[in-house]
C-alpha cells in the first residue's frame, strides 16, 4: 500500500493490518486486536470509561489540521476525559468512517498521532473498526482505572476554591488564527493542532481530595458551569488570576480581540478545572481562579460573562 | 421536543437528556452518563472489550429498518462479539453522528431498540456521544466481564468437531427479499431487522472447553476461514448437517436461489461457530456441523465453497 494510494484502492484487511502494526501492546492487554474482542487486566475493580465523536467539518477541517492532528486530538479529548475522573488511562477503541478518496497516508498519519498521544498515559490501542462513508468521523471509547474515589462534577461546596491545571485559551487563539487564515503564531497554531492536557493532574487532585473535577472542553465558563449546575452552587472566576501568555497578547493585538475570550470561552486544550476545600488543599502546579458560594450560574469577577450561548442546536 | 421534529431543531442537551431517559442503570454502575466519563464496578478482573461501526448506505438502509431496527442491530453486532470470547456484556457507549433533517423520532427508536437488545443481557448503556453528521453513523464499544479463561479464535486443534449455535441464513433470505424490493416471508425480514443471536451460549461453551469461536458476522465459511487461519487449521462443513428452514427454502424457490448460499455466506444473524475437543464435549443447543483437520482454508463437503470473494476492497 502506498501512502499515496487513495483508501478505494486499499484492501480493508491490508488496512487493518497497517493499523495494528502501529499499536503495541502492554502487558496488561491478554488480548489485544484481531480476535472478536480484546480482553483487558484492569487490577483495580472500577473502571472509567467514556466516548467521544469527532466529525469532519464540525470539530475539525482537513486544511486545518493533519491527520496526525486529527489523531493526536481525538485522543487527547477521551484521554482528558478519563483524567477528569481522578483514573489512569488504560486502554483506547477507536472506530472509524473514512471517505474512500482519502489518502491511505492520511490515515495512516492519523493512527500514528493517535498512538502517540495514547503513549504519553502508557494506554494502549487495542481494538478499533474502520468503514468506509461519506467523511471522517472518529469515535474513540476510552478505559480507565481509578486508585481514589472518582471525582464527580457534583461535589463542589460553598466555601471551595476553583483552580485549573494546564494551558488555557492558546488553542482557541490558534483556532482564531486558522479562522482568518493565518498560521501564525505557530505556538497557537500548534496548541491547536496538537494538545497538552495536563495528564498527570487528575490523579494527584483526586489524591488531594478534589471536590468536583470537570475537563475544559466546551469552554472555561460553559465547563465551570456545568460544576455549578451539577454541584448547585455557584462560581465566580477571577479574571486577574489568570495567567495571558505572551502569544495570547499578541494574537489578541493582531486580531483585534481581548485575550480573555480566548481563556474565558475556549474549549480545546483540555486543562482540568477542580475545586478544593481550601487554598491549602491545592496540589502544585494548580491555579486558584475562583470560588465557590451558595447560588447558581457562573460569574466572572462578579459579573455574566459575555460569550458564546449556551443553547446549542443539534 | 416532538417525535416529527427535525434534528435542526433539537437542542443538542434536551436530544441528550432524552436518550439519558431511556437508559436505566444497573447497581454494576457507580456513575452513569452525564459525567466526563462513566465507573463500572467490574468484579473479574479481566475487561473484554469490542468495538464496531455501522454506517448508513453500508451496513442498512433507511428505506429497508427502523430507527429501532438499526439500535437493535447495533446492539447485536456488539454484544455477540463480547459472547464470542465466552464473556457476559456489562455496559455499553454510544457513539452517533445524525444528519439535521432526520427526525427525532428516529433517534428516539433507536435508543430504544438499542436499549431494549442490551436489557436482553442486563447490559447498561452507561456514556455516548451523539453530533451533527452527513449520514447515520452508529459506533458502539461495549464491555464485558470474564468468568472463565477467553475463548479464542485461535484454539482449534486437528480432530476437533465444529459445531454452531443459533439460527444462521436467516438474515441474509431477509436481506435478499427486501433488495428484491418484497417484504415477506416476514420472519425472514424480521430476522434481518432484529437478530436474535444465542447470547447465553457464549459462557456456556467456554464452561464446557470450547477450544476456538467467534460470533458468525462477515458469513459463516468467511468466519469459519478466520478461525481456521487462526488456529493454523483447515476446516470442513458438512453441508447435509445443517438445518435449513422452511421459510429459506419458500425464499430459495421463489428468488430460484439454493438456500445453503444464504446459510454458508449470511452474516447478519450472529450465531456461535466454535470448535470441541469431541462430541461430547458440545454443549446442547448446538449442532456439529464439521471438523478440524490438518491443514489450511475451509471446505463444504471436501470443495472449495463458491460464495463472495475474500478480498474486499476498502
Amino acid at each position: 500500500m502506498s501512502e499515496q494510494s487513495p483508501l478505494s484502492e486499499v484492501g480493508e484487511f491490508e488496512l487493518i493490518e497497517a493499523f495494528i502494526g502501529l499499536y503495541p501492546q502492554g502487558d496488561d492487554v491478554i488480548v489485544g486486536p484481531g480476535d472478536d474482542a480484546a480482553v483487558l487486566r484492569i487490577r483495580n475493580g472500577h473502571v472509567v470509561v467514556s466516548t467521544d465523536v469527532m466529525v469532519e467539518g464540525r470539530h475539525f477541517r482537513r486544511d486545518w489540521v493533519q491527520g496526525g492532528d486529527v489523531g493526536r486530538r481525538a485522543a487527547a479529548q477521551n484521554l482528558s476525559d478519563i483524567n477528569a475522573m481522578g483514573g489512569r488511562a488504560h486502554s483506547m477503541t477507536v472506530g472509524l468512517t473514512l471517505p474512500g478518496d482519502l489518502e491511505a497516508g492520511w490515515a495512516l498519519e492519523f493512527a500514528r498521532g493517535f498512538a502517540e498521544e495514547c503513549a504519553k498515559v502508557g494506554a494502549q490501542v487495542v481494538g478499533g473498526d474502520t468503514t468506509r462513508g461519506d467523511q471522517v468521523v472518529v469515535a474513540v471509547t476510552a478505559i480507565g482505572a481509578l486508585t481514589h474515589a472518582p471525582v464527580l462534577r457534583s461535589g463542589a461546596r460553598a466555601g471551595d476554591v476553583v483552580a485549573l491545571c494546564g494551558r488555557q485559551g492558546w488553542a482557541a487563539g490558534g483556532l482564531a488564527v486558522l479562522t482568518r487564515g493565518f498560521r501564525s503564531p505557530r505556538v497557537l497554531v500548534e496548541a491547536y493542532r496538537s494538545p497538552q492536557p495536563p495528564y498527570e493532574a487528575g490523579v494527584v487532585a483526586a489524591a488531594a481530595g478534589a471536590t468536583s473535577m470537570i475537563d475544559v472542553s466546551d469552554g472555561l465558563v460553559a465547563d465551570a458551569g456545568h460544576l455549578a449546575a451539577e454541584s448547585g452552587v455557584a462560581i465566580d472566576l477571577h479574571a486577574g488570576a489568570f495567567e495571558v501568555a505572551e502569544p495570547l497578547h499578541a494574537v489578541g493585538a493582531a486580531l483585534n480581540a481581548d485575550p480573555m475570550q480566548f481563556i474565558l470561552g475556549g474549549g480545546d486544550d483540555h486543562p482540568l478545572l477542580a475545586t478544593f476545600a481550601s487554598t491549602g488543599a491545592v496540589p502544585q502546579g494548580w491555579r486558584v481562579v475562583g470560588e465557590v458560594a451558595e447560588g447558581s450560574g457562573v460569574t466572572v469577577d462578579g459579573s455574566p460573562f459575555e460569550g458564546p450561548a449556551g443553547w446549542v442546536h443539534f
